[in-house]
């Protein structure tokens, strides 16, 4: 089996077989085949599809290129959850310890940001000594232990997909569906949960902008979870404007604490407590939604998810009490209050602009490994469907100077777009798919 | 300009502009864009396509990579000419004698055979101590003084192009027409004749099988030269059978020198013949093509046609008396006359796959830089059309030991298909793109 003739026939749109396509990833992983070979390869893949055959072949051959946890053969239920990413996505944060709390194990491998959007592992590592690379053992004594645990990816899981993503990141093939599926499905799998929540994100401010793609997307996904004996179900959310106030590391982190709470902006805390219920009654830890959502309202009520975030951040070498008191958190030396420059409704809030606008404040990076500033970024005083009147505080703005803050003032009153009419955002919850 | 965006404008369709070619290009050049970044672009422009402009900018970037001889600069007229390449296409070796005897100069710069298709080097390669590696001087000092050069291609001259076509080759991105109208006109620009002669071969053998493919490279090729200030006229002609009798090294060289006395098979003869008339009416130094075929069977019956070649063949290192006398040329030690297995009129004979026979004999190679056997190879007794009674002579394998010759021998007859009504083969020349 030649590289070359699986690269013609997936050029010419034919269908690729699962040996071919095994054949391909396994000796890829193992450098046997280069890179060129492959850059052409997922540019034919990007241009030309791949049917649902192949995309199962392809994250099958992804999860087999490394080593597999199988999480649930130890322990089950336990819960996996993932987001497309977007901005100010600050929504596992919550998740977990509100589901942790009720008394089911999530184990989670989260990334960094990358461009506009933000990263679990970046936002927990706000608080100081809070430790993300664990070991395999670590990380399962962590969930055995605390019932949660939030760890960078391991290099050992699908080291394919690791491979596979940084190629696709300099060649232009990155916005590919089965590329993304297979990617996203091959960690899922290789950690081998016995559920997986997957929050798929559209509008503005995610990387698949029309409704239409995130669908296709989540079905895709469901799909290879469901093949792989995972209970896997995928909700589709507007990215139409940031979620909820916050956009930055820390102060993201302090408002998943909000929504721990049971405070927090509404739009952001229902999502969460809507997550975190579907989670539950997935798991069958719940009978129904409603019952659920009082679960989760009870370990909000007692304290208990707060205290779990702050166990689990405990127990992996950070300081717990930043949980409890999160104005201990780093906190920007310098703070700009944004007035509104006209009064209206405000229409848009251009999402991806203001990921990057925070990028430029220190907050999110342009390339892989660049350090980040924890304590900078926006929270947002107004969103859309809001009337603001002109000299009303629109945002704030947390910086290192002054300077960088009034630098960055224009980029953001630019994601703005203002209405004379009532405006309604998106609802967010968009809907299911099971 | 960063790559990616290069990469993924043309990944959706986009047209790219001259200044975005000429930056991938020098760049890629000097090793500064990596060949995954590179290999992911060439499939997208195998799959997007290009436009006219765009396949004119990349041919400039090509040419502007490297040093340009310009040779009609210091002599003119000077002819180039250029097949696709096929299956006993011997042509090259009759047409540059031919037009060099009638008082044009003819300066060509050839590849060797890859695959199924032979190369001129490689043929002339046959006469032992013939040396195709010269230096520009070389090149351009031979050209001088006899009219005619028949050299590899200089490395020095459009070295995109080699690094592009390496590349090419191992990520199924050859059969594109913008990249392969590209790569050989920027050759032929970095040459820089006055006049150029394309034959673009369609039909079982050729590279592009569909006639219509073929007049399309034609066209944007013919353009391509014209924009250059080059005179440049494309035959498209056939390669639905092998060309003439003879396949292989010395038995195609063989051929032409026989050519040059005004023997051969008709077919290859009158192909040769045309080509040469073309290339005098193209220069003005003759009228017409009645009185351009005049002059080439002067220089036939003078004798002047062999002795050319023999003269310049001699002059690059070679044993020019082998010309002269092609008995003299290597021979293989062992032939087998293959008896037709039935009677009927040959209704086809497969270029392609003979080609790959005469690989395996030894003719070809599957690889770059692999030695070959000048000596092999096949002679046919009979082509499309002809009525062969079971028992006769079909074809004569050249072959290293009488086993290689029986062991190829199914393959070959394979080739054949045969039927009961007389068959006509397609005219060879079909038309001509000006």
């Amino acid at each position: 089996m030649q590289a070359v003739d699986i690269i013609a026939k997936k050029r010419d749109g034919r269908i690729l077989s699962a040996e071919e396509i095994r054949h391909f990833i396994e000796h890829y992983t193992r450098d046997q085949i280069p890179d060129y070979q492959v850059a052409a390869w997922l540019m034919a893949v990007y241009l030309q599809g791949m049917n649902t055959d192949e995309v199962h072949a392809l994250t099958s051959a992804m999860v087999e290129s490394g080593e597999q946890l199988r999480i649930r053969d130890t322990l089950s239920p336990v819960v996996d959850k993932h987001s497309t990413g977007g901005v100010g996505d600050k929504v596992t944060l919550a998740v977990a310890p509100l589901v942790a709390a009720c008394g089911v194990a999530v184990g989670k491998m989260s990334g960094r940001g990358l461009g506009h959007t933000g990263g679990t592992l970046d936002k927990l590592e706000s608080v100081p000594g809070f430790r993300v690379e664990l070991s395999q053992q670590e990380f399962l004594d962590t969930l055995q232990k605390h019932q949660l645990v939030l760890a960078g990816q391991s290099q050992e899981l699908a080291p394919a997909d690791g491979k596979l993503y940084a190629l696709r990141d300099v060649t232009g093939t990155v916005g590919s569906l089965p590329l993304i599926a297979s990617s996203i499905m091959s960690k899922k799998l290789a950690i081998g949960c016995s559920h997986l929540l997957l929050d798929v994100k559209f509008g503005s401010g995610a990387l698949l902008k029309p409704v239409e793609q995130a669908r296709e997307l989540a079905q895709i996904m469901v799909a290879i979870g469901k093949q792989a004996g995972m209970h896997t179900v995928a909700t589709l959310t507007s990215m139409a404007q940031p979620l909820g106030a916050a956009i930055g590391n820390a102060l993201e982190l302090a408002e998943a604490i909000a929504i721990l709470r049971g405070e927090g902006p509404a739009d952001v805390r229902e999502l969460c407590y809507y997550e975190a219920s579907e989670l539950l009654v997935m798991t069958g830890k719940a009978p129904n939604m409603e019952e659920a959502h009082q679960q989760v309202m009870q370990v909000i009520l007692r304290g208990e998810a707060v205290a779990k975030l702050a166990e689990v951040i405990a127990a992996q070498g950070g300081d717990g009490s930043m949980i409890e008191r999160p104005e201990k958190l780093p906190a920007a030396p310098a703070r700009l209050i944004v007035k509104a420059p006209r009064s209206g409704y405000i229409a848009a809030i251009e999402a991806e602009q203001m990921g990057r606008a925070s990028m430029h404040l220190g907050a999110g990076r342009v390339r892989k490994g660049e350090p980040i500033d924890h304590r900078t970024g926006f929270v947002l005083q107004a969103k859309i469907g809001d009337y603001v009147h002109a000299g009303d505080a629109l945002l704030e703005i947390h910086a290192r100077t002054v300077a960088e803050a009034e630098a960055i003032q224009p980029a953001v009153l630019a994601c703005y777009a203002w209405s004379e009419e009532p405006t309604q955002p998106l609802p967010l919850i968009f809907e299911t798919v099971h």
